[in-house]
C-alpha cells in the first residue's frame, strides 16, 4: 500500500472513531490500525454491539465530520502527562504501559475535532482529502486477540483516494462475496456449523462428502501409482513421541492435549513420527529405499476461537500428507517427483494461480522456535535452493517461515479476496531422521541415516474444497459434482420414462443424479436445478419417451438439443474420466 | 461348565498358589479365580516376574503336591478372626473387608496341606481327583483391574477331569494360536504397535491399511447403492453436545476429555449427535424420510489399558456406523433392510457363524445406567421383538445390556478361542429424537418426532480384520489380498518378461503385486511367497516367455499348469469381482 493510501485510512479510521463517540458516548477505544484493504477500529460500548442501522449513522455522521474539514493535529507528551490524558481510556492507558516497558519515553497524540487519540501517525493533514470510505461490517473481537479477554466490538471499513477506486473495490468485494466459500458452501449445502459441537469443527453433508470421498479416492489412487504406499495411523500418542519430534517443546501450545487414565496424551497435529515408527518396525536395506508413504491423515491443531474461519482454519482436518524416506542421491529425483505429483493434482483441479514462496529459518530467531542445529539448517537450505533453481522455479524467499525441523517450499496461493494462503508444502528434513534414529543398512553393511521429505500433494482436503468452491463459484465441474444430472418429467405422465432414463445412468455409468417428479411448474423444476449448479439437466416428455432420446441442457452453455441417452451417456462418462 | 469341572480347575488353582508359595516363599496372594476355559491366579512378588522355566518349575512341583492326596477342608471364621488369621496378606484383608461391608459376619476358608486360602469354595475332597492341568502362561495384572493399583503377576491355566479331554482343549489352544490375529497380524506385517504411542492405538501397515482399504470403498458404495448418505463429521466437540445425548451423565467415564482453549470438550465415542445436527440443519417433510446417513467413523473409547487387545479393544477405532432417521410405519421395513445388508456383508466375508443377542434394559438396575423413560422403553422393546420374531430370527434375550438410550440387537461372533463378542448392533431409538429436539412435518403440516435405528453393517474395521485372519488364518481371498500375485522369473535372464507381466496385470487388471527377482533360489523364493500367503504365484521362463503365457501355483491348490496370460487374467478379474 503506498503511504497516501495508508494515510487516507488510517485517518478515517480516527474520523470512524470520532463519529462513535458522538453517536454513542461513552466509548472505550482499543485500537485502530489499517489492514491490506481497509481498516478498523475496535470498541468497547458495555453490552452494545453495532446494527447495520448503527453503521449507517456511524458513515452518515463520519461524511458530516469530512465535511467540516478538520485539521490533524499532532502533540508530543511524557508517559507521565499520557496516562493522564487517557484517564478514562483503560486500553489506551495499556498501550501506553507497552510502549514504556518497550522503552519509550514519550508518546504521540494526534487530534482531529475534539477526539484525541494516542497514535504514532502520520495522517493527513485535512480531512477534506477523505470522503471514498465505506463502513463493511461490525464484528466481535477480543482484546488482543486473546479469548481470556473481553470481547470487543470492531468495525471494518475501507477508503481509497478516488470515488472511482472506492466503486472498483466494492464491487470486487461484491463479486467475492458471491463465491466466498463460507456463504456459497453454506448455500449449496456442502457443509455446516452447530453450535453445540463447536467453532473450527463443520460437519460435511452428504453432498460436501461426496467431493471430499471423489478427491480422497482419486488421490490415494494417483499417489498409488506413483510408488506411495497408504498407511492408517492412530490420531493420538502419549507424550514421549511428541518428546522424541520436538512437538512437545516447540508446538505444545498448538497441540490438543487429552485426558487418558492417567497418561499424558495428546492428539496429533501432523502424522511424521507415527509413519516413522513404521519405518522403524523392520530392518531396512538400501535396497528397500526410496519409502514413500502416504496418508489421509485426520489432524488437529488448538486455535484460538478468533482464528476459525469456514472450511479454512479448524481445529481438526484432513491432510493428504506423505513422508518420502531416501538416501541423499535419491533426494533430488524424489523432490522433482513431489513437484510433478503437486503440478498435476493442482492443474486437474484447475488451480493452477499458484506461487512459490522458500520458507527459511531466521537465525538470529532460533530461540525455542527452530531445532538447534545451525549446520544442519544450511546444508539442508543449501540442497533446497539447488533444487528450486535447478528446475527453474520462480520463487520469494521468506526468513523465519520455515517449521521448526527444516525448510520449506510453500505453494501460496489467494483467495477471492485476495489473501494469500499456504495450500501445500514440501520440507527436506535432516533433523527427525537423527532424532528418531532412523537407520538402513548401505551397501556396506553400515548403517546410515535417511533423509525425510515432508510433502502434501493435494494439502489439506477441506481448504482444497473451500479454493474450489471459490474458484468455480460452486459450479464443480462434473466429475467433482455431488449431484452430476437432474431428469425432470415435463409432467407426471413421463415420471416413469423419467425413472428408467435416471436407473440406466445409475446402472451403466455410475452417475449420480436426482430425478425431480414433484408437484412444482416444469419452468421452476429447471431453475431449481439450475440454482444448484447441476452440470446436467435431462428434459423428459412423450418424443424423448417414444424415441428413448433426452433433452440436455447444460450449466452455462443452454439447452443442446435432443439426442439419445446412449450418446448422453458415452459423452459425460468420457468427460468425467478425464476430468474436465 | 459344569460343577466339577469347575471343582476340579477351582482346586488345581489353590495347589498352584501353593507350589508358588513353596517355591518362591514371601507370596501375597490376590484372587485365583476359574474362567471360561480354565483359571488363574495372581501373586505379588515383589519385583519379580515368571519366567517359562518358573512355570516349569511349579507344575513340577504341582505333580508332586498332587500325588500326596492332600485333602481339602474347610473351616468357617468371624471377620475378625479371618483378618487376624491374613495378617500377612494384604489383598485377602481387603476382601475380608469388603465381604464385612457387604454384610457378612463370618467367611469360609480352605486348607491343602499347609496353605490356607480365604474361599467360598467348593472343592475336590482330595488331590487326587486333580492331575490333568497345564500352565499356560504368565502376565501382568492390575490389582482389580484398576491402572492405578499395582501390578501383580498373573499365571493362567487350565485343567480337566481326563487326560483325553486336557490334550484336546491344548491342541486346540495350538490350532487358534496360529490364527490369533495378534500374532499372525503381526507377523504378516499387517500392523504394529509402538511403545511412544502407546495401548490400544495400533499402527495399519500399508498391507494392514490396503485391506481397510478395500473393506471401505466396498462398504460405502454397497451402502451408497442401498440409499445411504455418507457424512463426515468432526471427532471431537463441546460438552454441550454430550450433554444433550446423555453421554456426559451416562458415559463420561468412557470419554477422552480434550483441553481446548478453555472450552470443555471431548473426543466422540459415537456419531449419532453429529448426524442428527446436519439432520436439523434443514426443515424436513415426511417425504424426505426415511434418510439412512452412513459414516465411516472415527471413535474414541478410553479403555483402562489392561483391556486392551490386539486389533479388538482400543482407544481408537473406526465404525460403519449409520443412523436411519423414519416414521413408525417405516420401521419394521428399515429394521429388516438393515438385517438384509448386515447378513450380504457378512456371508460375502465369510464370516457366517454369528448368533443374535437382544439385548435389554434391566429395570431393577435402571439408575445412572440407563435413560429413565420406563414407557419408552416397554415400547420400542415390544417393537424389536416383534421385528424379531416376524423375521423368524434365533435369538437369546440378554438383560442389562443394552445401551443406555435403547435396546438393542447383537450380533454375536466367536473369536478363535471360543470368546463370544458382538461385532454388530442394531438399536431401536425412541429417546433422542426427543432429546435433540428432531421433528418433520407430516402430511398435516404438524412436526412429528421420527424413530431413529442406530446401526452397522460392517462392524468396527479393525475388529472385524481381527476376525478376518482369525477366519481365514491369513490366507485372504484374492479380492481382499494386500498383495494378489508374485512374479518370479526362474532366472535373471527372463526378470524382463517378468515386469511386462507385471505391468500387463496392473494396466489391464489393477492387479496389486510383487515381482521377486532377488538373488535368492527359486525354491526359495516361491516359499516365501507361500509364507506371505499370496493368492496367486506366477513362474515364468523361456517357454512363457516365447508364449506369452504364465506357470500358475494357486494357494491351497498347487501347480494349475501354463495359462496364457491372458486367460489368467480373465479369471482372476472374476475372482476379484465375484469377491469369492
Amino acid at each position: 500500500m503506498n503511504e497516501q493510501l495508508d494515510k487516507i485510512r488510517h485517518s478515517t479510521s480516527h474520523v470512524m472513531a470520532y463519529a462513535v463517540r458522538e453517536l454513542f458516548g461513552d466509548v472505550k477505544f482499543a485500537i485502530g490500525p489499517t489492514i491490506d484493504d481497509g481498516f478498523y477500529y475496535d470498541f468497547d460500548l458495555g453490552e452494545k454491539t453495532f446494527s447495520p442501522e448503527d453503521l449507517k449513522a456511524i458513515e452518515k455522521k463520519m461524511e458530516e465530520l469530512i465535511r467540516r474539514k478538520l485539521p490533524f493535529e499532532k502533540s508530543e507528551s511524557t508517559i507521565a502527562e499520557a496516562l493522564k490524558k487517557m484517564s478514562t481510556q483503560p486500553y489506551k492507558q495499556e498501550l501506553i504501559k507497552d510502549l514504556e516497558v518497550s522503552g519509550e519515553t514519550s508518546v504521540s497524540f494526534y487530534t482531529v475535532g475534539d477526539l484525541t487519540d494516542l497514535c504514532r501517525g502520520p495522517h493527513v493533514e485535512n480531512t477534506s482529502e477523505l470522503g471514498h470510505f465505506k463502513l463493511l461490517r461490525a464484528a466481535g473481537a477480543y482484546w488482543r486477540g486473546d479469548a481470556k479477554n473481553k470481547m470487543l466490538q470492531r468495525i471494518y471499513g475501507t477508503a481509497f483516494a478516488t470515488k472511482n477506486e472506492l466503486q472498483q473495490h466494492l464491487k470486487m468485494l461484491e463479486e467475492a462475496e458471491k463465491r466466498d466459500h463460507n456463504k456459497l458452501g453454506r448455500e449449496l449445502g456442502l457443509f455446516i456449523t452447530a453450535e453445540p459441537i463447536g467453532q473450527g469443527l463443520p460437519l460435511l453433508t452428504p453432498k460436501g462428502t461426496k467431493i471430499k470421498q471423489i478427491l480422497q479416492r482419486w488421490i490415494e489412487d494417483e499417489e498409488e501409482k506413483r510408488g506411495y504406499q497408504l498407511t492408517m495411523t492412530p490420531f493420538m500418542a502419549k507424550s514421549d513421541l511428541y518428546k522424541i519430534s520436538g512437538h512437545w517443546d516447540h508446538y505444545r501450545d498448538g497441540m490438543f492435549l487429552v485426558d487418558g487414565s492417567g497418561e499424558e496424551m495428546a492428539l496429533r497435529p501432523m502424522t511424521c513420527p507415527f509413519q516413522f515408527m513404521i519405518y522403524k518396525s523392520q530392518l531396512r536395506s538400501y535396497r528397500d529405499l526410496p519409502i514413500r508413504y502416504n496418508e489421509t491423515s485426520t489432524l488437529f491443531r488448538n486455535e484460538e476461537s478468533g482464528e476459525m474461519h469456514g472450511l479454512i482454519r479448524l481445529r481438526q482436518f484432513t491432510l493428504s500428507e506423505g513422508h518420502l524416506i531416501c538416501r541423499m542421491n535419491q533426494l533430488e529425483e524424489e523432490f522433482e517427483g513431489v513437484l510433478k505429483l503437486i503440478d498435476y493434482v493442482l492443474k486437474t483441479l484447475k488451480l493452477e494461480n499458484y506461487s512459490y514462496r522458500f520458507s527459511k529459518w531466521d537465525p538470529a530467531n532460533k530461540k525455542g522456535k527452530y531445532i538447534d542445529a545451525p549446520q544442519a539448517w544450511e546444508e539442508s537450505q543449501a540442497v533446497l535452493k539447488k533444487i528450486l533453481d535447478k528446475n527453474g522455479l520462480n520463487y520469494v524467499e521468506a526468513e523465519g517461515e520455515a517449521a521448526f525441523y527444516g525448510p520449506k517450499l510453500d505453494i501460496q496461493m489467494k483467495n477471492v479476496y485476495g489473501k494469500e494462503d499456504t495450500i501445500i508444502t514440501v520440507q527436506i528434513d535432516f533433523a527427525l531422521p537423527e532424532r528418531f534414529d532412523m537407520n538402513y543398512i548401505n551397501e556396506e553393511g553400515m548403517e546410515e541415516r535417511p533423509i525425510i521429505i515432508h510433502r502434501s500433494s493435494v494439502g489439506c482436503y477441506e481448504r482444497t474444497i473451500a479454493l474450489l468452491i471459490e474458484q468455480f463459484a460452486g459450479a464443480f465441474p462434473t466429475w467433482l459434482s455431488p449431484n452430476q444430472v437432474t431428469v425432470i418429467p415435463i409432467s407426471e405422465k413421463f415420471s416413469n420414462y423419467a425413472l428408467r432414463v435416471a436407473e440406466k445412468l445409475k446402472s451403466s455409468a455410475d452417475i449420480r443424479l436426482e430425478v425431480d417428479d414433484s408437484n412444482e411448474s416444469l419452468g421452476k423444476r429447471i431453475r431449481n436445478a439450475e440454482k444448484e449448479k447441476t452440470p446436467y439437466i435431462l428434459v423428459v416428455g412423450e418424443k424423448e419417451a417414444e424415441s428413448g432420446t433426452v433433452a440436455v441442457r447444460k450449466r452455462g452453455d443452454g439447452d443442446q438439443g435432443v439426442i439419445p441417452l446412449e450418446d448422453f451417456i458415452k459423452n459425460i462418462k468420457q468427460e468425467i474420466e478425464n476430468k474436465v
